[in-house]
C-alpha cells in the first residue's frame, strides 16, 4: 500500500502515522519529496482500510497495491479450477451449455422444454422458481412447485438444473434440489446470502451486479469461499450504462480480465445484456470466441406466451442453429462444445 | 398502454393480439396509420407484461402511459405523507436531521456521539450495528451488542435511532429495538427483505440503491407497501457514475420527482454520494434549498480512528456550522430546522 | 408519432393541438381513454419537435415511432453498402484488417511498423499525425509531417492510410492525402466538422462517442450523408462507464443492431476500448465472431518507448497471431480475412 | 508519481528504467518491498505519460501524485479569479443570473424575451444563434442573423450576451459580437477549438461533457489558459447517466471540488440537466446554496412554440420567482443576487 502525505504535514504527525502502522505489524518505508512525501508499506495490508487512512489530515492519497482478495486469486492457485457438477466439468476444455426458460411455469412446460433444449445440445437446464421482479404485482415465480417441476424436467432428461436463490430461508431447498445454485445480479451484494452458500459446497453461479465493478464481483466470490466453498462461477450478464436500446451491456473483457486474476470459470448470459432475442447469437459466438466457460441463454418455445421474459428468448430451432456455430468456433480456438 | 404494431403485420394476427387483449378485460382501440397501427388498451394495464407484449413478433414498441404503482402514487393520495417517529414527524414542515457514525464502535462512543450530535441539533442518531462491507475481511460491524449500544444513547439523550437491517433473520430485533429500519442501497431490489419490513409497521428507510433508476425505486416503496406497511421514507445517496472523484454523483433532481409522483418524504445522505467530508457542507445546504425533507449525515468525532467511513464523516464542530446555516435556508424556503 | 395527452387536457387546448399538427401535413387519429387521450400522427413527423410538443402543458408523453433518420436506414436502402478504398471493400465479405500505431513518430517508425503490419496480414495502415490529447503538454502529433510520412509508408508497402482529422482547416490536406478520413469519438457530435467530410466523397470511419447512443451516432452519420458523402464507416471503441478496470466498456451488441438499422459497415477497434494490449486479442476475435466488417488495431514495434498509448498497442507477433486466429474464425462463419 | 514494479521486475530492467528517468531530470527514490518494488519520481513529472510508463512490461501501476494542470490550479494562484463582463463580475460576491431563449428565433422575439428576464432580475441574456442538433433535419439556428439579433437585443437592454460558438470559423464574429463565448458540452474536448479561444482574451464559459470527468474538464480549461486566456469560467450542465426521467443528471458536488481545486468561477445550467422546466427552481436555489457563481437558465415566454427545448424552458413569471427565493437564500450564505 503506498500512501501519499500533503505537503504540509508535520514530523510529529508523520512519525505518530508510522508508529500507527508499525504497531500493525507493519514495516514502512518513507520518501521525502519536493512536493510531497509518500510511505510505502510493506506486509500483509489486507485489513488496513483505505478510507480511514483517507480520514488522516496529513493523508493526500492512498494507493493499494495487492489485491485485496487471497482465495480466488490466482497468483496463490495458479492452475485453473474445475467444477464438476454430476459429471459435467465447468472450466475444463468443454464449454457449458445451459438453456431454458425464464420461468418454470408447470411441470409440462418445463419438461417440454428441457427435452428441446437437450436434443438442441444443452448440457444443463436453467429455469427460475423464485423471481426477482421489479413490480409486486408482476408474477412471482411458482416457488417451491417450481422447483419440483425441475427436478421432474431433470429426472426425464438427465439435465442438471440451475435456479436462483432469492433468500437464505429457501437454502436448504435449493441444497437439496438443485445441481447449481444462482446468486442473481440484485443479489450480488446481499452479503449474508453470500454467506450462506459459502457454507455450503454447492456450486455457486455468481452473476455481476447491473453496477458493481470486476473488483467488487471478485470480493464477492472471496465472501463465498472465505466460507469453505471453493465451487465458485462467475457469469457476466450486462452492466447499466446510458445505452437504451439494449436491455445491458454486456461487457465481454471480462472473460480475460477474470481468468488473469482468478483461477475461476466464467460464463456469460447475453439474455439478460441484450434484452432482445435478435441479438443473442452474435453476443454468443462472441463469448466464446473470447474465451468464455459457458453460456446461459434462454429458450422458451412460445415466446410471446411465456410468463416473463419473453422478449429476449430464443425459440428451440434458433438455439440449436446457434449451438450449431459455436461448436464450429470453440474448435477452431481448441476448445469443445 | 400504447402498443405500436409493425407495418407488415397480418390482420389475422393484429385481430388474435385484439382478442387476447379484450379477454383480460381491456378495451382495445386501433389507429391504422401509414408506416404502422397502434394500439392504445384502456382499463387496468398493471398486470401486462410488456416485454411479453414486445415478444409478439407483429409488436415493434410498447409505451406504458399509466404509472406501474398505485399504493405510493400521488394521484390516488394527494395530501403529503408524515411519517410520525418517536414524537417526530418525517415529511411535516420540519427538516428532520439524521446524524451519528458510520458504525457503532461501542457503548461508549456511540453515547458520546450521540450527546454530541444532539448538542449540535441532530433530532436522531444513526449508527450501523451489521455493516455491508465489501470485503470479508472487513470489520462487519458489532451486531447484537451494536443494537444494544444504540439502545442505551437512546436513553441517555432521547434520540430515536436508525440503523441498517441486512437480513429477514434479524429482522425482529430491528422490530423491537430500533425506530427506523434502514434498507441499504446494496439491498434495494432484495425483495425478500422488503416483504419483511412491508409486513412489519416499522418507519423504513429505503435508500436508493447505486443503479436503479427512479421508477425501480418507487416500485421497491411499493413493494413495501402493498405488504401493508405505509411508513416509507426514501433517501437518495448518490448514484454509480463514471466519475471517480466523488464516491458517487448525487441526484438532487429526485427531490421534486419524488415529491411530483409520491406522497412519501425524501431525505438525503450527503455523506455517503461524496465520500469526502469537505463536499457535505455544499451538498447538505444544497438538499434543503431544493426542498428535503431531512439529512442523514455522517458525524464522528475522531475520523482517522473511526472503523469505518473515516473519511466522509464529519466533524461535531463542522456540524454544527452545518445545521446552524441549514436552519437559516430552511427558513427563508418557508420550513424549520 | 404518437402523443399521449393528459387526462385534464381541455378540449379546446386539444384542438388547437389537433389544427396545429393538420396545418403541418399530418393526419391526426385520437384515442379517447379513461386516464390519457391519445393521438397518433400519421405523415412525415421527421420535422415535429419531441421536446416542443413536450412543452404543451396538455401533454403527458411523446413517443417517436418512426426512425429520425432516412439516408442511413435500411429500411429504405435494403442491400448493404459496401465501401471500395482503393481497391480493398469494407463491408464486402472480407473482414478488413487495419493496424498501426497510435501516433506517427517519424518515416522511419511508420514505414517499418508498416512493412511489418503489412506481413503480419493487415490491409491498411493507421497512424495519427493530428492527436487529440487530454493534456495541452502532451505530444499533440507530427501534423502535416506526419500525414507525409503516412504517404510515403503507403507508397512503399501500398497500404491504404486511415488517420484522424480533428479541425475542418486540414480538410484539404487529408482530402489529398489520405484514404479514409477518420473522426474521432470526442468529435462525433462537432457537426461543424461532420458537415465538411460529408462535402466531401472520401471514405469517413465514424468513431462512435465516449457517452453517445447508437440513436446519436446514427443520426452523426445521418449528417454526413444528408451532404451527400455515402461512404460512411462505423466504429465502436467502447463507451464510458463506471467499470474502472477497462478504459471503456466495448459494446459488441452494436454489431447486429447498426446491421439491422442501418446499410453502412461496422468495424471494431478493440484497442481504445480496452486500454491494455492483454485484453486485444479476446475482444478481436469476439467482434469477428459477432459480425464485425473489420478490426482497427494499435500496432507498435517497441510500446514501452510509443509516443502515445503504448499501454494498449500490441507488438507485431502478438498481432500476426491474431490475424491467424481470427481467420479461421472468419472461415467457420462464411466470411474471410 | 509513483511507480509500483512488478514482483518478479529484473534488476537489469529495473537500472534501465531508473536511468530513463534519471535522463529526464527527475530524481528517483526506490522502495524495495516484499511483494512489489516502488519508484517515487521527483522533479516535474508533467511530461511523464503515465501510458507508456504502464507499456513496460516490469511496471504493475502509475499513479500521478501531482495534478496534472497547472494554470488553472489553485495551489499556484491561491486567490479567486474575478472575471469582468462589461463591468459585471463573474466569480465575487455576486451571483450573476444568465437567462434567455434556447434559440434566437428573432430580433423581436431576442429583444422581447432580454426585456422580460431584464425586468425579472437577470444580469446577462443568453441565445443560441448556432445550434448544435442531433439531427441534421432539426433546426440550426440563425447564425450570423441570430448574432445581430442579440447585439440589437444588447443595445435595448444593456445585457451582456452568451452564445454558443461550434466552429473556429465563426471565431472573429463572436470575438467582435459577443461578451462570452460558450463552448457547448459536446466540444469540450475540440481541442482545435478550445486553443482557438484561447488565443483571444474574451471570457470562455466552458461547459462540461456529457460524459467527461472533473478531471479532464480542468485539462480543457488549462488547454485555453495556456494559450494565453485567463478568462475561463467553468459551467456544469449535467453529466449523462442510466436515470432517464432526467435529461442529464446534475452533479453539484462540482462546486466545492472546482473551487478547491482552481482559482476559476463555476456557475450552473440546470435547465439542460433536468430538461423538464417543473425541476428548475428545485435545482437552481441548490446551486445557489451550494456556492455557484452564478445560473444559466433557459427563459421563453412561449415554451410550447420555442423552436428548440420547449419543455425545460422556464416562463418569465416563474423565473422571477425563482430569483426572489434564490436571493434570499444568497443573502443568508453571504451572497448577493
Amino acid at each position: 500500500m503506498i500512501i501519499t502525505l500533503k505537503k504540509e504535514a508535520q514530523q510529529e504527525k508523520i512519525d505518530q502515522l508510522i508508529h500507527r502502522f508499525e504497531n500493525m505489524g507493519l514495516q514502512v518505508t518513507v520518501i521525502y519529496g519536493e512536493n510531497y512525501n509518500v510511505f510505502g508499506l510493506v506486509g500483509d495490508t489486507s485489513k488496513v482500510d483505505e478510507k480511514n487512512v483517507m480520514a488522516n489530515p496529513i493523508v493526500a492519497n492512498v494507493q493499494r497495491v495487492d489485491e485485496p482478495y487471497k482465495l480466488v486469486n490466482r497468483k496463490f492457485h495458479p492452475e485453473d479450477t474445475i467444477i464438476d457438477v454430476n459429471g459435467i466439468q465447468i472450466g475444463g476444455k468443454k464449454i457449458v451449455m445451459i438453456a431454458g426458460p425464464c420461468s418454470v411455469e408447470g411441470e409440462e412446460q418445463i419438461t417440454r422444454i428441457a427435452n428441446e433444449v437437450k436434443n438442441c445440445g444443452a448440457d444443463m437446464l436453467r429455469g427460475g422458481a423464485y423471481k426477482p421482479r421489479t413490480s409486486p404485482y408482476a408474477f412471482q415465480g411458482l416457488g417451491t412447485e417450481g422447483i419440483n417441476d425441475l427436478c421432474i424436467a431433470r429426472e426425464q432428461t438427465g439435465l442438471p438444473i440451475v435456479s436462483e436463490l432469492m433468500a437464505v430461508e429457501h437454502l436448504d431447498e435449493f441444497v437439496q434440489n438443485v445441481d447449481i445454485i444462482q446468486i442473481g445480479a440484485r443479489n450480488m451484494q446481499n452479503f449474508d446470502l453470500l454467506k450462506a452458500v459459502g457454507r455450503t459446497k454447492k456450486p455457486v453461479l455468481l452473476k455481476r451486479g447491473l453496477a458493481n465493478t470486476i473488483n467488487e464481483w471478485i470480493m464477492a466470490a472471496e465472501y463465498i469461499m472465505s466460507e469453505g466453498n471453493p465451487n465458485v462461477i462467475f457469469c457476466e450478464r450486462g452492466i447499466r450504462t446510458f445505452e437504451t436500446m439494449t436491455r445491458n451491456t454486456l461487457d465481454l473483457a471480462v472473460i480475460p480480465i477474470i481468468k488473469e486474476r482468478t483461477h475461476l470459470p466464467i460464463i456469460i448470459d447475453p439474455s439478460h445484456a441484450a434484452g432482445d432475442w435478435k441479438l443473442i447469437e452474435s453476443l454468443s459466438l462472441a463469448a466464446i470466441a473470447a474465451g468464455a466457460d459457458g453460456l446461459i441463454i434462454e429458450v422458451h418455445d412460445n415466446p410471446e406466451c411465456a410468463w416473463s421474459d419473453g422478449d429476449q428468448s430464443l425459440k428451440p430451432e434458433k438455439y440449436a442453429s446457434l449451438v450449431q456455430k459455436g461448436r464450429k468456433i470453440a474448435e477452431v480456438i481448441g476448445r469443445e462444445l
